[in-house]
């Protein structure tokens, strides 16, 4: 069989790491709260965070930074409420780091107090990418089957908030909450949950005082403690 | 930088291309049509084909390789209705050849008229894969939103046929059918459609025919033009 002589990637793997941990850090010195979320495709994700910028009004300093294979929908989607930055992966099924990076220099807005990355509607691979993320919140939507999170558990094991969305739809559809929360606590016992009807704001007043503790607890951390 | 000397994986590719071509052919031979169903999780992949199954009784031979990340799930459900084998991919976001031969030696049913592989739910990675497929199928449900077609585009564009899912729930949520086959139609127009509520049988009948209009359409190819 041929060979070829190619670089190791594993160095790469390991800065992007160590840069995740460094920007992770630099947010947190900075009092910005860095929410990845995730989800299948169409599981309300933009229409979660449309809602949030609703609810905070002028209140917040929040920026998005929105992921996908292609097209800009989602950006326009939010250009309305919020400011955004697209970021177009052009094939790949997830957002790496380096994207992340171009998108925060080109939005240029230091001393936000949140910002949102929606990743790549997939709830598989973006499971295995640090995006210096402080908060990781996976969506599933009631249409979706509460079966899904002891069959993605890679995403629900890393995820530390459950967003479950479309509950208006919950009175035409074969979805036991509980039974969600349960599957997917039996996977990552810690995780936090609440249940939204975004497009209507329904819950969207209890996801905004997760952010808020979330973002308490990591301003509470002293320097030495946060690593 | 340091690196190291490993084997170039294009010639393992290629081979697989090679396999997929073969077994695709012997399906033929052998008439069997073999449908590579992929989507979003969630979508209904496993609830159209335990509707087919019903809908089909005992007059056709059929047989269904289900694959899934984790759990045996969906094996479970199909069970009563189907032969039927799990493929646990152990983390993998879609099915590959090898995984797909495993389970036909394990399921040993030759001469099917229609073998269904039931894919990851994921809309980007398994778009790459050939199954030895003869069509692949990509659903689409309506509570996904109308705008998936443009932003998930190499699987739209890799499929014979879009079944628009849980059509029951239009009434509920923002979506425009029309809109949806067009999005898709830019990318694929020779794109086949149907909507379905596959748990309440709705558009099954549809679905099944045009299930068997594609394996007529195989039948019909002499060897030499099905090259």
């Amino acid at each position: 069989m041929p060979s070829v002589t190619i670089p190791v990637n594993r160095p790469v793997d390991a800065s992007l790491r160590e840069q995740a941990a460094r920007m992770r850090d630099e947010f947190r010195r900075q009092g910005t709260l860095v929410v990845n979320i995730v989800s299948s495709p169409g599981a309300g994700k933009t229409t979660l965070l449309e809602a949030t910028a609703k609810h905070w009004g002028g209140r917040r300093r929040i920026a998005v930074l929105v992921g996908d294979i292609a097209t800009d929908r989602d950006a326009e989607r939010l250009a309305p409420w919020v400011p955004v930055r697209q970021l177009t992966t052009g094939g790949a099924c997830h957002l790496e780091l380096p994207l992340v990076q171009r998108g925060l220099a080109d939005l240029n807005l230091p001393n936000l107090e949140f910002l949102f990355i929606e990743n790549i509607g997939n709830l598989v691979c973006p499971a295995s990418h640090d995006l210096a993320e402080h908060l990781r919140v996976v969506l599933l939507s009631t249409t979706e089957g509460d079966d899904k999170p002891g069959k993605y558990p890679k995403m629900f094991r890393t995820s530390q908030a459950l967003v479950i969305s479309k509950g208006d739809l919950l009175p035409y559809v074969p979805f036991d909450a509980s039974r969600a929360v349960e599957d997917a606590r039996r996977i990552q016992p810690e995780l936090a949950t609440v249940t939204v009807a975004a497009h209507r704001g329904e819950g969207v007043a209890a996801w905004c005082e997760l952010l808020e503790a979330a973002r308490s607890r990591m301003l509470a951390l002293s320097p030495a403690a946060a690593k």
